[in-house]
Formats: C-alpha cells, sequence, structure tokens
C-alpha cells in the first residue's frame, strides 16, 4: 500500500545551493575539551517546579491519559477549554478500521464518581518529600512498607458489575501504586473488549529536582523504564494502540542532510508497526530530493508533507548561531508556528537519529506529560526531552567556558516530543524570543542553536519539561557521559550522532554503534516497502494501478521476468551528492548518461573530457550507493565538480532498466539542450565547446527541430593517447587503432551517419533514418523519453531514435564532433542473458509491440518502420 | 566479543554429498490441493488431558514458574525428584554478572505456608467448565462477573514484612487471574530489589478442548498473547532474565540447509539481547561449513556447539519417511538423546524459519510449561508448539488422504520449545518409538518427517503440550490458513516457510515475507559482530588479540588503512554451493584462482577451459552472494560442475585482502598438488591432463619440490579464438595477436621464464629466480601461504615466488604448458589506488618488512633478494 505523498513533478531547481556539510544538521554537538562532571551544579527541579505551578499540578487516573488527550480535560466543563485545540479534541485521523476503540470511547467507559477525579497517588507531585520517598521505596527495598491508605476518588465502568470490578480495579491500580512507588502507571482497558491494559512508566521530576537521566548518569540506582530485559526491573513495553497514525518532524536542507534524513527514515521504518506521517520542513535542495524519494518509494502507511523552510526563517534569523547547524538548526524552535495548527502533537528529530527500536514506544511517552487541568495551568508538560549526556552546560568545560543557562546538565533536543497545541497555549513563541533576547544580553551568540535557547526556556519554566529515558537519544557527542547509560540499560532505543565528527568521534564503543548506523545505511530499501498487517491504509491511485497491472501478469509467461521489470517503480535518489545547477545559458549542453558500479572507473576521464554540466544516473543497491560515495570523495578530480549532478536509481528485479534510468538522468538535466551519451564512451575534448557553438550557428532552438550527430569510434586498446583533433583522429583511423564503432560487430547502427562523408564533410550535413541507427545525438531537453519497455539489453537506443525519426527531427551530423568507446569487460547483465533464446524472444515480442505503439501514435507516418523491419533482421 | 566456538582448523570432506536441496529442511511442507477447514474435525483436547492425568495437575504461583525451573520443585521434598535433572536444580550458565538474581535466589524468597502450595487458580485445569468459562470471559465482555472466591493456600515472602505484602501479592495475583480469566499470570519477585515483573498470558487449553492456535484459526476473539501493539489487548511482553543464556538446537545437513541456516541465525542475532548457546546438529558437509564460518564470524556472546549427526541416525533409519528433508528431517525425535545430558532446555529451530523478533520472549514462553508437580505427574508439559496452520491433518485435503493421528489441526514442528529432561524423565524415547511403530502398522511411512510423529504422541498424550501463540510459527505452505493468525496479531514474532517451494509459494502476502527474509539473507553479517552491552562474556584468545593488536594501530598513520585490512577476520563460507570432493588421484591438481562480482563473467569459459576440480574464493557482500547463487544457478556450464568448489570471503575494510582470499581457496583444495592462477587467465585446453601428466613423469612428490611454471601470455581481444596448440600459439604471438604477458607495461615479471628458449624447449627446464619473477606455477598443496599482509594491489605475487625461492622449490619451465590473460577493465580497487602516492608508499613500507621477515625467518640465504631488491626498482 504505497503511501500517499504530496509530489509534484521533479523540477527545476535554480536557488541556493548548501555546500558540504554547510547545511549538515545535528543539534547539541559540543566539540570541547572534557572534564568530569560537577553533580553538585545541577541545580533541583522541585522548588522551580513549585513556583511554577507544581503545587496546583494534577493527576487524573493514568486510564484517562493512556493514548493521550482526546477527550475533553475538564469532565462536565466547558466543551472547549483553552490549552486544547481542535485538533485534541477530535479523535486523531487513523488509518484503517482495526479493532482500536476511538480514544473518545473512553469517555463512555469510565465515568467519574467524584467530582474531583483525582486518585491517591495523583498527589506524588504534591504529597511530601518523604511520603513520596516512601512510595517510591516500596518498589526497592525489602524493607518497605508501603501504605495502604485509601483513594479519595474512584472510577468504575459504566455499565459493568460494578461491586467486583469496581473493587478489583482499585485494587490493582493501588497495588501497582504501592509496589512501583508511583512509576507505574497501569492503566486497564479491559471491559467490553473495548479496551487496552498497558503498563509504563513515567520518569517524574523526582525529590532530589533532577530529571532521572541526570540520576542516570551520576549512578544512581538505574530508573531507565525503556530499559527492558533487566533483572531488577523486567517492565512492559508501553504502546500506544494499535494503527495511532504517529507524527514525526524533521528539519532538513541541502544533499547531505537529505541522505541523512534516508537513514533516520530506513530505521523508523524498519520497527515500525503503525502509519507513520511525516513532517519535512525542508528547504528547496531537500524537498526537490525528498519529494521524489518518497514518490517513487511508494511505502505503504506513510504520508509526507512538506513545509517550506525558508519561509519562517526570518523568525530565527536575527539569532546570531555558532552551530554548525547554521540558521537550520534553530528552526526547531518555530515548528509549533510552521506545522498545521490542527497537528497537536510530533516527535521532532535531528536528522542525525538512529532508531533501534519501534517509535511508537517513544510515541507512547505522550501519555505521561501531565494531564490538562482546569483551570489550565500555565505550564503543563509541553516538551520532552533527554537529559544532555555531557558536561556542556555545567560550563566547566575549559576556563571561560560559559554555556547557556539550564537545569543541571541540561537537555538534549535531537530527539523532542512536542505537544504542539499546549505550546501554542502557553504562548511559546513569545516565551522564546523573550528568553533569547534576554540571554543574548549578556551571550554573544548560541553555541548549540535551538537546544541553547531551548534549555535557557526550561531553565525559567522547568515544570514544562517531561524528562523522557536516557535510551531515547543515546549521544555520541566527543566527551559524551552516554556510556553511563547504555551500560545500564541493555536496550539503546536511538542514537544520536551528535558530534561534528559523526562517525568519526572517538568512543570505546562506536563500533557498536558504527554498526547499528551501517545497518540502515546499506540496508535494502525497497524492502521497506512492507505493508502493515494490521492496519490498512488506502492506496494512491499510481500505486493500486501498478498493483493490478501486477496482478495482471502470467507468472508461466516466458517473458514474465521483462513484464515485471517494466512495471517496477525504482527509488529515486536525485542529487545524491552536492550540485550546482548551472546558470541559465541559451546554448547550454549537460551530458546525460546511466551507469552501474562496474563503469565508476570512466568517471575522472570523463570529467576531463567534458568539462560541461553532466546528469548522470547510476544504478546501484543502497550500500553500493555508500561506496560509490566514497568513490568520488576520495578522488579529487569529482569531488572538485559541482556541476556533475549523479542521481541514484535504486536495483531492483533481474534486468536492467536502462531506458528507466536514461530517463532519470534525462529528466533531471537542467540545460536547454542535452548529449545522450553512453558511460562507456569518451568525447573529443573541444566537444562541449563545439557542441555549444553549433547550437548557436544552427539556431535550433529557433529554425528547426534536430538531433545533431556525433560520430562514434572505437579502441580496442585500454592504453590509448587519445587523440586532440579530428585530423588525428582520422590517423588513428588509418592506422588501424581506431575504428568505427562496432565495425566489426554491428555495421548499420552507426552506418547511415556516413564516416566516408564525414572524413571530408566541412560544414554539417543531413542524414536518413534507417533501421537500426543509434547514433549518439545531442538533442533539445524536450525530446521523447526513452521506451521503458527495453529492459535488459537491446534495441533501447534504436527505438529512441526512431521515435526521433518518427517526430520529424532532423538528424545533422556534425563535422567535427567525435566520441570515442573504450573497451571494457561485457557487463554482467549482458552476458547473463545474450546467450539465451528466451531472451531473444522476449525482446522480439517488445519490439512488436513498440513498433504497433508506433503505427497507433504516429498513424501512416510510421508505415516506413514497418515496412523497413520486414526486411531481413540481423541479430 | 568473540564467541568461543569449536572450531578445528578446516579439513577434507570426501563423504556424503547433499545434492541440490535434497537434505534441504523444513518441517511440516505440505504440497497439495487445499480445502476449506472443517472445524468440527477438531477433537477435544480436554477429554485427553482428564485421561491422561489433568485430574491431578497441580499449579504452583506463577512467580515460581518465572524463568523456569531452577528452584526445587518439592520445597522440602526429596532433594532430586524425578522429572529434574542436576542441570535444572543448579542455575544455568550466566555471561556476564548483571543485575539478575540467580533462580534459586528465589527458593528463599517464596516459602509456602500451606503444605499443599495450590492457588485457586491452579484449578483452571480442574474445575468445572462453566467456571473456567466464566473466569475467562470476564477478561473479555462487560457482562462477566468475576469470582472472588477465596485463594485456599498462599505464599508470603519470607523475611519480609508480611502484613501487607502478602496480601498485595495476593490481591495483584488474584486480580491478575479474575481479569484476565487465567490467562493472565503477573508474577512479582519485587521485594528487596530481587525480583522482576513479568506479565505473560499462558496460553492454556480451553474449555472446547482445542488449543488456542485453533481458535485463533477459526476466527474465535483473537486471543494471540504475542501480539502487541493492539486495541483490544495490549499486554506487555515476558522476557527472561537479562544475560540468561538462551539454548537453540538446529539439525542441518548439506550445502544448500548450511546456507540456510545462516540466514535464520542473521535473523536470530539481529533481535537478539541475550547470549546464545547454538546447538548444532550437523552432518560432515555443513558442519565443516559452519565450523569455518562461526570460527571467523568471532560473534559476541554467541557459542556453538556441533553434534554429529550421523551417530544418532539408526534410532530413525528404521522409519520410512516421504518427506524430502529425509532421514535427517526425523533428527528433531532424539534431540533428548543427543544433546548433553544436562542441557534442560532448549528451543528447536527448523532451517526455514526467519525471525521477526527477540527469540527471548520466546524462551520466556518455557515460564508457562505446568510446573512440576509431587509426586511427579507422567505427563507434565514438555513440548511447546503452534498449531499447524493448514488442514492437513483434519484429513479432509483430498479423497483418500490419510494423515497420520493428530489432536485437530496437530501442531507444526518448525519452532519448538523442548524441554529435554522432563521429555527424558518420561521415557520419550520408548513414547515415540512405541507411538511410530504402532502407526506404522497401518500407515506406510511419515509424510512429514518428525512432525507427523510429534503429533500421533500428542494425540496419545495430551497433556504433554504446551500449545504456543500462532505468532510465533507463521507457516507459509501451499496451503496455509495462517492468515487467520498474522492479520490479526499486527506483530508477528517468526516465520517458516515450509513450502518446498520456499519464496515460490503462492500467497496473498507473500511479497510481506519474502522482504523480512531478504531482509536477512542479504544483510551484512559483520554488522552483527555488535557485542551485548549488558552482557559482558570473555572473549576468546584469538579474538582478544585481534582487538589488542587493532587498539594498537594508530589512526593518524597514513597507511592505517593498510593496518587495519591486514588484522581484519574476514568472515568464510567455504563451499557456498554444492561441491563433491575429487575422488583421491595421488596426481591430480586444482586450479586456484580468487576473484569479485566483476569477473563473474570469466566462469564459464574457464569451465570450458579446465575440466578439473578448481577452489575458487570469491569476495562478495552478503548481497552479492545472492548474486552469485542466482548467477550460478542461471548459467547451464557452472551447474553442471560439482568439481568447483566456490568459498565466499565477505567483504569487510576498504582495501582488497587478495592474499587473504587466496590462502582461502589454496586452503580448501583437496588434491595433491595445486596450479595457482588468476581469474583473468584461461589455460590451454589440455592444461589440466598436461599436468597431471607431467607431475608423473617428473615424479614430483617423492624427487623434488618444484614448482612447474605455466607460461603466461595476453591478447588484447575481446573476441579471440583460443589457440588449441602451443603451435596455434606460436602463431598467434608472431602475428601480434598474442603477446608474452605483461609484455608492455611490465615484463621483469615473465622474464625469467626465458620465452625464447620456450618455444623451441621439448622437455621441463630449470629457471633461477630473478627480482619481481611472478609466475604461474603449479606446486603441492602444503606450499607456502601468501603473505596476507599484501592488501590492495602490488607484491602479493611476486612475494609469494620469492618465498618459495627461499624454501629451495625449483622453478621448472613446462614446455607445452600456457595459459592466456583476457583483457578486462581495470578494478575499481586499482584505479582507486593505482595513482596514489599514500598507497605506493604504504606498499613500499609492507615490502620492507617483508624483507625483514624474510631475513629473520631464512637468514643468510634471503641475503640475495636484499641484494637483488637494491637495484634501482621498477615502478
Amino acid at each position: 500500500m504505497p503511501a500517499r505523498v504530496k509530489a509534484p513533478p521533479p523540477r527545476e531547481v535554480k536557488g541556493r545551493r548548501w555546500g558540504p556539510r554547510a547545511a549538515q544538521k545535528g543539534m547539541g554537538s559540543e566539540q570541547v575539551p572534557g572534564t568530569e562532571p560537577s553533580p553538585a551544579a545541577a541545580p533541583h527541579f522541585l522548588q522551580s517546579m513549585r513556583e511554577w505551578g507544581g503545587g496546583q499540578a494534577s493527576w487524573v487516573p493514568a486510564p484517562l491519559a493512556v493514548g493521550g488527550g482526546a477527550r475533553p480535560p475538564c469532565p462536565g466543563g466547558s466543551p472547549r477549554p483553552f490549552g486544547f485545540s481542535q485538533a485534541e479534541v477530535k479523535p486523531e485521523p487513523r488509518l484503517g478500521a482495526g479493532l482500536a476503540p476511538a480514544r473518545t470511547g473512553l469517555a463512555c467507559a469510565f465515568t467519574p464518581l467524584s467530582p474531583a477525579p483525582r486518585l491517591a497517588f495523583g498527589r506524588e507531585r504534591t504529597g511530601s518529600p518523604s511520603r513520596r520517598r516512601r512510595a517510591r521505596d516500596g518498589a526497592r527495598g525489602p524493607g518497605s512498607r508501603p501504605s495502604l491508605s485509601a483513594p479519595q476518588t474512584a472510577m468504575l465502568p459504566r455499565g459493568c458489575p460494578r461491586a467486583l470490578g469496581a473493587a478489583a480495579l482499585l485494587l490493582l491500580l493501588l497495588l501497582g501504586f504501592l509496589l512501583f512507588g508511583g512509576d507505574l502507571e497501569c492503566a486497564r482497558r479491559a471491559w467490553g473488549g473495548a479496551g487496552s491494559f498497558l503498563c509504563a512508566l513515567a520518569p517524574r521530576i523526582p525529590q532530589d529536582g533532577r530529571p532521572r537521566g541526570a540520576a542516570a548518569l551520576d549512578r544512581d540506582p538505574p530508573t531507565d523504564p525503556g530499559g527492558h530485559n533487566r533483572s531488577d526491573c523486567v517492565l512492559p513495553r508501553p504502546l500506544p494502540p494499535r494503527c495511532e497514525l504517529l507524527h514525526v518532524a524533521i528539519v532538513c536542507a541541502g544533499h547531505h542532510t537529505s541522505r541523512d534524513v534516508v537513514t533516520l527514515v530506513k530505521s523508523l521504518l524498519f520497527y515500525r508497526k503503525n502509519p507513520l506521517h511525516l513532517h519535512l520542513v525542508a528547504d528547496a535542495v531537500a524537498r526537490n530530493i525528498l519529494e521524489t524519494l518518497f514518490h517513487t518509494w511508494m511505502l505503504p502507511a506513510v504520508r509526507v508533507s512538506f513545509y517550506d523552510a525558508d519561509e519562517p526563517q526570518p523568525q530565527v534569523s536575527w539569532i546570531p548561531n555558532k552551530h554548525y547547524s547554521g540558521l537550520y538548526g534553530l528552526m526547531k524552535l518555530v515548528l509549533p508556528g510552521a506545522l498545521p495548527p490542527d497537528l497537536a502533537r510530533v516527535i521532532v528529530l535531528d536528522t542525525d537519529v538512529t532508531f533501534a527500536s519501534d517509535i511508537a514506544e517513544l510515541w507512547a511517552l505522550f501519555a505521561h506529560f501531565s494531564a490538562p487541568s482546569c483551570p489550565p495551568l500555565p505550564d503543563e508538560q509541553v516538551i520532552g526531552l533527554v537529559e544532555n549526556q555531557s558536561d556542556w552546560y555545567l560550563g566547566n568545560l575549559w576556563r571561560n567556558h560559559k554555556p547557556w543557562p539550564a537545569l543541571g546538565r541540561g537537555f538534549n533536543t535531537g530527539v523532542i516530543l512536542l505537544w504542539l497545541d499546549r505550546l501554542r497555549q502557553a504562548g511559546w513563541e513569545q516565551m522564546w524570543k523573550l528568553t533569547a533576547t534576554q540571554e543574548l544580553l549578556t551571550l554573544s551568540a548560541t553555541s548549540l542553536a535551538d537546544q541553547d535557547i531551548f534549555n535557557a526556556v526550561i531553565k525559567g519554566h522547568p515544570a514544562l519539561v517531561q524528562p523522557l529515558p536516557c535510551v531515547w537519544n543515546v549521544q555520541l557527542s566527543d566527551h559524551t557521559l552516554a556510556e553511563r547509560c547504555y551500560l545500564e540499560a541493555a536496550d539503546i532505543k536511538a542514537i544520536h550522532w551528535n558530534s561534528p565528527k559523526k562517525l568519526r568521534v572517538k568512543n570505546k564503543h562506536v563500533e557498536f554503534f558504527r554498526n547499528l548506523y551501517l545497518t540502515f545505511l546499506e540496508h535494502d530499501g525497497n524492502l521497506l516497502r512492507r505493508e502493515l498487517f494490521g492496519c490498512p491504509s488506502p492506496r494512491p491511485p499510481e500505486a493500486e494501478q501498478l498493483q493490478q497491472a501486477l496482478a495482471q501478469l502470467n507468472e508461466e509467461d516466458a517473458c514474465f521476468e521483462f513484464r515485471q521489470q517494466q512495471l517496477t517503480v525504482h527509488r529515486v535518489h536525485i542529487t545524491f551528492l552536492p550540485h550546482e545547477p548551472p546558470p541559465p545559458r541559451p546554448h547550454d549542453v549537460t551530458l546525460v548518461a546511466q551507469l552501474s558500479m562496474d563503469r565508476l572507473q570512466m568517471l575522472e576521464a570523463l570529467c576531463r573530457h567534458w568539462p560541461g554540466p553532466m546528469s548522470l544516473a547510476l544504478y546501484l543497491t543502497d550500500a553500493e550507493a555508500q561506496q560509490f560515495l566514497r568513490f568520488v570523495e576520495a578522488s579529487e578530480v569529482l569531488s572538485a565538480r559541482q556541476d556533475v549532478a549523479y542521481h541514484v536509481v535504486y536495483r531492483e528485479g533481474p534486468l536492467y532498466p536502462i531506458n528507466q534510468i536514461r530517463n532519470v538522468a534525462l529528466a533531471q538535466a537542467l540545460t536547454p539542450y542535452v548529449f545522450l551519451s553512453d558511460i562507456d564512451f569518451l568525447p573529443a575534448y573541444s566537444l562541449y565547446d563545439y557542441l555549444r557553438a553549433s547550437i548557436e550557428q544552427l539556431e535550433l532552438g529557433s529554425r528547426r527541430k534536430a538531433a545533431l550527430v556525433v560520430p562514434a569510434f572505437e579502441t580496442l586498446h585500454y592504453q590509448f593517447s587519445f587523440p586532440t583533433s579530428k585530423a588525428e583522429l582520422l590517423a588513428l583511423l588509418d592506422a588501424g587503432s581506431v575504428y568505427t564503432f562496432r565495425y566489426h560487430e554491428w555495421p548499420r547502427g552507426h552506418a547511415p551517419t556516413d564516416y566516408a562523408r564525414w572524413r571530408e564533410a566541412q560544414a554539417p550535413y543531413r542524414v536518413q533514418w534507417a533501421v537500426d541507427y543509434e547514433p549518439y545525438v545531442v538533442v533539445p531537453r524536450d525530446c521523447p523519453r526513452y521506451d521503458p519497455r527495453f529492459v535488459g539489453f537491446g534495441w533501447n537506443k534504436v527505438a529512441h531514435i526512431m521515435e526521433l525519426d518518427a517526430q520529424e527531427y532532423e538528424f545533422l551530423v556534425l563535422p567535427e564532433a567525435f566520441t570515442i568507446h573504450l573497451p571494457h569487460t561485457p557487463s554482467l547483465d549482458i552476458s547473463r542473458f545474450r546467450s539465451s533464446t528466451t531472451y531473444r524472444g522476449c525482446l522480439q515480442a517488445l519490439k512488436d509491440e513498440f513498433l504497433q505503439d508506433l503505427s497507433r501514435h504516429y498513424g501512416a507516418a510510421a508505415l516506413k518502420y514497418l515496412t523497413a523491419l520486414q526486411q531481413p533482421e540481423a541479430p
């Protein structure tokens, strides 16, 4: 079930370029000498909490909080209490019917008996510290005496036999509380089959006022609720209702970050079992790349929305920022305004995060945010964050290190649970702008972008934050203390490469984390097209058509593989590497070609021969794409070129979809003209200039529809001194070092070019199409596409030239142009199929179908092709 | 922390060969026309259960069952009651300290107050059906009235404050029971921090006498406890104690099955968080392959033990079996005897199973087996199984289909929880042999191997079985009903390709399952070398040394990549494809070479030129290995050859470890002599015969230590008519179609062969070593290995020839032998590094070190090499 993706057709990108790593995101990096932490520097949360309304904080029973916020916060109160947007009140969109009860269904299942729906353990935050400690210790020490003080209110299932049910529920909840010191919310929605059983630890701000994460870092007894599989505390995993749509927001800009997003998304998809809605706040470059990618990825139960990152920029552009993420690094501050107003909650991720667990478990932690109260408090919990896992904010990393203010070690903003509508209600925009303005009076700039400002706001409003278990953001910065978290946890949920060194960061366990990252970096993204069984989602029309077409194929058909390959939609990652679009010039030409791994060696030579723009499509696996990346980075010649656009078409299926790949390269060419070449040809050194001059002279754009023919030659020698002029070429030809292309094996492919005439020609001359003619030509960018039915090898270029002729392109041979084919090992795809009779039979069928389509399309004008082809055929 | 692997050095395999898929395992396959199920045909479990001791079945409270069986079953009773082996009484081995309490710790925490430790809900199995129904309905319908009948006994923590603790525990347990109708065992080990909280559904045999799985298949309300993330019943996942060692047994035989085992193990490793002990019951072929693989894989916290599958064969060989798994298919019956007597519990897996979840969750289901009773009953639960997900055992699939007897749909044995010592105690061997003998009086043979016999035994002794949730064995047989399971479950735990068609099985959702399978098939196994943070395990000495050596490398060193690559231990999968070892012949020669993906095209031609045995090592990624497999399967020439052994060396690191790969191929050659060739050479058609004749004539084995030189030539033409004799070759040489090898670029590499003399030679002649000599030679199999320090390109063969010379091998040129190099594109690795000055500098450093080692080893005799090399060096 491919996802519904908002994807307009790929378009030209002529705007801003983000240089290597310039726009790389990944908050909270610290490139500083490390010192040991000073635990004394951690302030007390509790005090701040009381100041900011902790005394009024109220708890509703856990069952109501489960799944979060889809019921009116004030039972019997005003229908639209402030602090709740429309989106929060109405049930969130769900894909599929499922068995899940709508959250609103809970309202009828549970009705408070008392007008003040507070359970005894709701007072954890308001009760005396000693009482709280006692309760908590009850879950830890054998000597505890859990108090049986009765709850002051009770809730009962309506319409159920109350006598026993109520007592049972109450006792269970009470015992859960006693045993776990208030940390365990055991919610039961079982009656009538309409409920769910959820047990979850809510990390609360403990008595010492420091977040749990901090406790873990300072070697307190581990309290991580996420770490299952532990002897001391094997706890069930909390999960949101089945099929609940989860929202994820990511800010991304530039080519590098776009690649990072793909790896992050792969790790999300690998573990997810819920429908996802990705909200991508992207610049033009990232949007162009990711729209194409998601459109072609056709992921079931994944929706993608794009938001223009440049639009809200003025809101943060006044903030001086020293962090490498630049302006986009600050963008997370404006998400409540930038994302749709009816989006109530969202998980915000840095692009350098990798998941090792189902994100639904993280989403479920929203259920632990303090519930809205009546009347609403100014500081409800609105932001879920993991503690920063370094001593940066303690301010003692080096002399004169003056970090932004933070609570203790502060929080890291690589992974955020953002309760958007509460934030909007709380006046978030005003709040952070005020804080930032105040701090910037004494601090010159942010060092860690948005993270500094988030921390400064939280320092002033500590009750806003819900601390999350450390395993949800294991930070691999240069001087990380994360080890204290993950060595105990055994179940790491998400890692965060928040060092500017990324995978090269020094760390005792970096191999482990690298392996986890590489798992997804190199994971075949096609395999993530798995549907969600439990959550049916409607398919977009194109995916539906595709499925139907695939279903109609007959597996017994000898050409089944061909048919299937033709229908395959390949994932496409355009401009995989940084690319600067060429400036608009009326006669400019882009060299267009496609290749796979076994032709990478050609790239450097090609760059030397063609100084102009190129659009190259590479047919690769995800793992090969990484090899390709390293190859380019290791090459001075290649990494110096910003005018070569590399587009990755991901491998799928047994046959080489040569024309589909060519079409990707062709579609991404940004100049008015294209030179349709093949990767194993090197053009004459002067060809780029000569072509532009010829286009201008021939007035192609206005005067006529023409295909300029570049005569093709070949050499059989690996060591070959490339001719620098037509005269040198002719000398080599006479010497037998160079032949006209395929002179020995397939002369008719280029015979119509009329090499004899070319020897003498001084001016362009027109030639006529003939059967099997397949010259290399220069045509306007809007020329016909290659016919994608030709997969594997054979007739793929011949059919294209035939179509040009059918559309009445003139073939004009250029007298000074030439290109030379270099020898290479026959590709695996060729050798695998060349000898197969089935293959040849299928190719014939494809040809016949192509000719039928040609007749249908061009009518009588196409007759000449049928006639010509009825003559005896060459192999 | 690489695992401790019992791995002797690779040895010759001369025994039985398992043809393509002949020994492929995977129980329970059914290749039959499907009909709709007849629910009426399902018999009632309960009745059988009563007959077989259901009335005496007893329950101990769940806390005691958690973690399973490590405390004496009879408190205060006899110290060694029957039904418990030593291994069960002593705590299981644990890797690492962890925080987990030893299971024996529970014995002191809980002491029964009453001499008859039975809780009220222990009577689920003995109580009246109506009562049980009521209890169960309590968890489902709003109209239920859970009975509060008090427990008749109680257990209390000793040494803890009893007054409240006991009541709390009791109420919690009771409520859990009431709410979940006896399905939920909520066990709490919280006092003193020494406990764990586990909530788990124990699938019990319900009132209608049919296992839960059956209910799921027949569209009863879903009761799957494994399926989390469900609205109707979100249940916590049960997990065994942290760092508990999990035991897995797999029967495997032959080449294909060995590959399948790797995919299965990868899926296990991907999700696991516990140490694993793999017990592989293997034939000689599988053992040879898998010992090498695991030895080189160096997996942290994985122990592997091998058991000879041929030894217990006579115990099952009397059973006629029609299933494609053959004799090995029956082997699961004898596991209690074949596995070590102190192994108490094990998960048994078919090789065609793929995990999609942490196997620890499956292991945790042992906790739900009925606890041992005092006195022991004849039929304690000993086998955990998932229901068979087809109508096979209902016997109505086609006319005259007479399946073996089974309870209802029966059980599938692709995934088994086997409580070994209880089985041994229960007289398992006698039991199944008796049953099989009886059934074979009327049935001619087993159709589904061991599964038929397991089912027949269970039909007679239904209380033996603990039904497991259907998601732990989603069966993808031809006429599977599995959809009824997984469409509801949303969380599939393990899939089972139990159709003989395997991935080609017809199934609406087969794409989903294929993707899951391909995920692991193509997953880079190197990435699974991740350590377990929570569970430290001691490293074997070689892994420890490796770690230390790697730690000593300086990342700033310009040659760091070289050093690291040299130290890399590559995973090796020998005889990746079916291979028949050559019969022992005293003068036989194996062609030895290595290649990567870009040279696959050479294989067919090589097979035509060399009719003898070959040992070829391929440097591939896991994904490429699958491409290679398809390539061979698609080639008639290649798939016809059983005397070509292909060994996969898995890619890791940036440099090509050419000599390590060559050494793998060399070590696996099984003939007395080897022809050390390169993949881009084609030998003279007659070379194989000529070499054997020459070896015999020259009496190499006894008379002298010699390296027979095969003169090397090259052609630059792809289309090349290979000379069939020395005369033809000389004609081509004179015509300039063929040159002596590297005549233009590097003549000194082969100049000492003395081509001028060879032209005229009628008999073998001796030549002297000279600098940079690198001929292709035939040597005894026990010749020196290639020096693995030479990674990348350069000096790798030169050094080997120098070592042969240092060991006083004579170089004898054979007058009629020749081999010809074919042209090819320069490999990516060459072109990447050839131009790099760093690369050349590092290569020089390697050379110097090699020469130092040579001097150290051969003393004065090595002086000549130093002297010779001091002359001006060629590039």
